[in-house]
């Protein structure tokens, strides 16, 4: 047993595994702060360099999540606590369609989400975009909106898994945040701290995707798969394409009214497809389903019949918003849009040809979205909830020259840069292109 | 070109090549203080894990030289302005001797010399054991001991290398010091600084040096041979023997008589062999001699006929020491123990059988010298000049059950732990042992 931190760095460093009380002793200094800023730099691209193993994954996980305070809840509910994770994508509001539609099921989803960061956008903040809509919950408002509804979207606490937060300042400036053991842990531990039973990761790949490329992708999903069932959560994971935006819309509120007319079964086939093929597998894996395919069916009745579009208004008037907002923009013979902030102008751009879509890029759009003001450079930057894009045509569709293919909502003249961007993000082909069956590319159980 | 510390450090960490103005960025980032801690920990493990190729190691030097002052001397001088550095053994009192027997030659010895730490022995600490010397000069003080003995022996001021000590500090705590181009940088840039023209490397091997093992010093040496030549300054690499102490004496005043015994002509042969090699290997490369044997014949004679020992007592002079102590010290009718401190009490220890002495463990009897408190845990603890040990026999000397073959000088009754690590140093042989005919390996030029 190594005595101090340069020898338990120097063992990393050399390529060995860690010993449990090793990590144990890792994630204290952390905490603790007896490890310098230094030490915790160089131990973590000591591991970037020499990885983890699966074990040393799992109990770095643990660790962090014991490093702070975890949620607890009446135990009748031990065995149905489920939660959804994504890696993060562009135009990526499954969460707000998945959690109310679960929540029909009498599973109950604790989901704590975070705020976008560059081109990501952040699911608390398309939330806030709803006037009123309250993503700071106490520890007694979680457990009576649970009990209630089944279902709540919240921000982490600051006392939730200190060990990573730190940890991950750290790594965002060392150049060691892409390292699949430490974002498994990061991931996983937040998870954990909810205490949930089963969890469904949504790993994305391609253009729009952290880990752009598929093998990558593929080792992530297997990494936190193994490290939840090290834990002993029930999970699985997708492997999902993120090479273009998930449904039509891009932008805060933009994606709160698609995800309402998800809920009004009038939202694009891909987004309810994903919502479904991740809530099925994850009741499968919870083990409240025979089969995923029977998950599935109900999790698609429970749409049909507008079950989950009431979860979905219930969370609303639970986590603040005005009763009357909250049933006005649920009902479906009103339009969403004049009760949500509104951009000033919309500008449309016209296929520079005849074809197929063959491609629009994820990443294009989605710095073009930021470039709106959708999204923050820094933390606790103000965003403006009302910017966005509208797919108009999807990859598959045929198109003319001319013909409108992109609606933009913007509050400023568009410069230049968001011209080009927007553009670029086209590809039209002149072969008929097939469009996408689903986003599912891989399922790991 | 990378604009941000992360890519940099992205860029070593992925094992590419930094380029000359990468290295020029990361070293203003440690010394203006705009790269974070946590930055620079994980920048030194990403080089510690992918190395530095030879012309990244030369810049890096060169960067650390000039992050802060270089000491300037008359331009006369230029041409003849040489020093020595060692990588620290154990009874290593090579300084001591060689800076006055180089001087004689005409040579200017400016020597920046350090403190010793953990089982290292440092020069500084030895020549302040003699009352009265100082070893803090003034730039103007140096320029007026080298233009009137040729060598002088001071430490470091703080405005040498400023980005060497914040990496150093860093490198002690994140378990990258032992990295061979990290290495060279440091020990090379101190000398840089001093702005020499020639330079001899004495790179330790064995039980007593910081590189245990012959090959990762052999690479040492070669790193920094090829760092001094890239920057201008002629020099030789030695490779010696660090297995056994030099010569008979270890601790602090025990090492200043020693040195005065050898430049009477009365010092043991491996001092003055080890001495002459490598003073030898520096007036050639350094061009102030046809041939390495007659630069070593001129050496030794500058031993036999004095001409070392008026060096030395003239620096002693200028250093501080009142003259009369200093000529008393060196005058070869007088015996100078009892001008330096003196310990409590002597214990001497027996062979506990007949044989031939096969070693003396280096490090064992380092720690012991150190445990006695001649040495330091912390820097700036003080330390007591006066602790030792005396090797009575060398390996090789046939020895019998009983007789004495070490001196201890001691201020406290000596314990346990002492015992037993002088004990455990003794390796007794019943078969003959060759005595060793020179601590010098290999030589690298």
């Amino acid at each position: 047993m190594p005595t101090s931190f340069p020898d338990l760095i120097a063992k990393k460093r050399d390529g060995k595994e860690l010993l449990d009380e090793e990590i144990q002793e890792f994630v204290k200094g952390v905490t603790s702060g007896s490890m310098s800023e230094p030490q915790i730099g160089a131990m973590l691209m000591a591991i970037y360099c020499k990885g983890l193993k699966e074990r040393e994954v799992a109990t770095l996980t643990l660790e962090m999540k014991n490093s702070g305070e975890t949620l607890h809840w009446p135990n009748e509910w031990t065995d149905v606590l489920v939660d959804k994770h994504s890696t993060g994508g562009v135009g990526d509001k499954v969460s707000l369609v998945l959690a109310p539609a679960l929540a029909t099921f009498g599973v109950k989803v604790p989901m704590i989400s975070g705020r976008g960061l560059a081109h990501t956008g952040g699911t608390l903040d398309k939330l806030e975009a709803i006037p009123g809509f309250n993503v700071s919950l106490s520890h007694k408002e979680m457990v009576k909106i649970l009990a209630q509804v089944g279902c709540f979207i919240a921000g982490q606490t600051s006392d939730i898994c200190p060990a990573d937060r730190k940890t991950y300042a750290i790594r965002d400036v060392t150049a060691t945040v892409d390292q699949i053991g430490l974002i498994t842990a990061s991931i996983v531990s937040k998870k954990a701290a909810e205490n949930i039973k089963a969890l469904v990761l949504d790993v994305k790949t391609g253009s729009g995707a952290f880990l752009k490329n598929e093998t990558e992708a593929a080792k992530l999903a297997q990494s936190m798969l193994s490290c939840c069932h090290r834990l002993g959560i029930k999970a699985s994971a997708l492997l999902t394409d993120m090479d273009d935006p998930i449904g039509n819309m891009v932008g805060n509120a933009l994606e709160v009214i698609e995800v309402i007319r998800c809920l009004q079964c009038q939202g694009p086939a891909d987004l309810l497809n994903l919502t479904i093929s991740l809530g099925g597998q994850l009741l499968h894996a919870g083990g409240f389903s025979d089969s995923v395919e029977e998950a599935s069916k109900k999790l698609r009745k429970s749409i049909e019949n507008k079950e989950a579009l009431s979860k979905f208004c219930a969370m609303l008037k639970c986590q603040g918003v005005d009763a009357t907002l909250a049933d006005n923009l649920c009902d479906p013979d009103l339009d969403p849009t004049a009760l949500l902030p509104q951009a000033k102008s919309t500008t449309c751009f016209q296929c520079h040809q005849n074809g197929y879509i063959q491609r629009i890029d994820a990443m294009d759009i989605a710095v073009a979205v930021h470039m709106l003001g959708a999204g923050r450079n820094l933390p606790g930057e103000p965003i403006n909830w009302a910017v966005g894009i509208e797919l108009l045509h999807k990859p598959g569709d045929q198109v003319l020259k001319g013909q409108n293919w992109i609606k933009v909502y913007h509050d400023q003249p568009l410069s230049d840069k968001i011209e080009i961007k927007i553009k670029k993000s086209l590809e039209i082909s002149q072969t008929p292109v097939q469009p996408k069956k689903t986003r599912v590319l891989r399922v790991f159980t």
